[in-house]
């Protein structure tokens, strides 16, 4: 098993200070997959280099993307990291239980996402991860530097690293993308059928990517609700006569 | 069992943020006394208090001597931290199997000891200690942020005192006939659409029985596709005729 697939992924970081700490970390625990979703500085500031130390070819190498989903491309694996969310369902885990499940798929990108550091992700982008994971803290002081959370999250998903690896699963997961358009593509049928408002559809829709994003659909599996979909479409355009419905 | 009794000594730390990241990383782990031996920078200068952020008090009330034995009285526990060190035969243990031993008389103070940024621990400070831990790092560079590592060493020891149990859930689970009304629900409707035919109906849907048994759907999940399917149903009752299907 490795980590060369694994990608940490920053959402808006603004302090250069711990973009190069979390360059550093991440080559201390053998990651190099940095990618930054909108920086709100610049990664290759003097003071960004200086705290990478022997790392700066991770900030040089780092992946600039303008939103979230750009970030995740490929991936069939995501997972945010949270502190405690309102209006927010997910079981949050912790990190020694859950980081593992990123690395099941060790020949396929994954993403462990982090967010902003004074206030983390929003619900509309913990939505695009399928598990959430907050690293226990004190309640007198539960707010963790960004450098120290992915520190630790790095050290974790190191001491998984061992030359033991289970064989990989036959199963082929779903990448987001194609999560993507079937969510897409459901919301447009809901809103047809007049299921979804437009004005609560996002809502809504977030309760069912909650739903789906936790089932960890296979590519078939996604196929087969697609397929489901487009047969409904053409149900209604059809006209079909069903008493018993 | 808690950390109260727990000292993190730092042997002549240089930088002053550093000094500020532990402070607020020792409290995001609820830990409380910073011992400084001889240190090289000033531990309430503006950096540090600035890294600090909430965890100031940390800094004030940090004890401040100029040896390291100074930093042990009254310990019947010491631990050292180090990285890869010549002429050194005490092994060097996991943080994770190591770390609870400071714990074990928690009435009595305890020290978990870092050396300097640039060159850790001598082999004279190390043997104050009588057992000595190292966080495996990768050989590509193994040389970790003192912040960093006393932040992971910090999230060690929190896990010995956080009970493991998640939050109670709010979530209400739904119950296994509420799925086979679902799952008949549905059945029924791809059947109608002509998505499944009677005869491989069967094996089609214990595809998706498979998927939505994995979600571990709640309730109001359920209720909520429920409402789908009724919604289809009337839409094609009703003959909709929606182009863009």
């Amino acid at each position: 098993m490795n980590l060369t697939q694994l990608r940490i992924v920053l959402v808006e970081p603004a302090g250069p200070m711990n973009v190069g700490s979390i360059a550093r970390v991440m080559k201390n625990f053998g990651l190099h997959n940095l990618v930054l979703v909108n920086p709100q500085c610049n990664p290759l500031a003097e003071e960004a280099l200086k705290m990478a130390v022997h790392a700066k070819e991770i900030l040089k190498s780092a992946l600039l993307v303008s939103t979230l989903p750009e970030a995740l491309q490929g991936c069939i694996r995501a997972m945010a990291t949270t502190a405690i969310v309102r209006d927010w369902e997910a079981p949050l885990e912790n990190p020694r239980t859950a980081l593992p499940w990123l690395l099941e798929s060790p020949e396929e990108p994954s993403a462990l996402i982090f967010g902003r550091e004074n206030r983390g992700l929003s619900n509309e982008e913990l939505n695009y991860a399928q598990r959430f994971v907050r690293i226990p803290t004190s309640e007198n002081y539960s707010s963790l530097n960004l450098a120290s959370a992915v520190g630790i999250c790095c050290y974790e998903l190191a001491q998984y690293i061992t030359p033991d690896t289970p064989p990989p699963s036959e199963t082929k997961l779903a990448t987001l993308d194609l999560m993507e358009n079937y969510y897409q593509q459901l919301e447009s049928l809901l809103l047809d059928i007049g299921y979804l408002y437009p004005h609560t559809a996002n809502h809504r829709m977030a309760k069912f990517r909650q739903l789906y994003n936790r089932a960890h659909l296979q590519t078939k599996e996604v196929a087969m609700l697609r397929g489901i979909l487009r047969q409904i479409g053409w149900a209604i355009k059809n006209r079909l006569n069903h008493e018993n419905l």
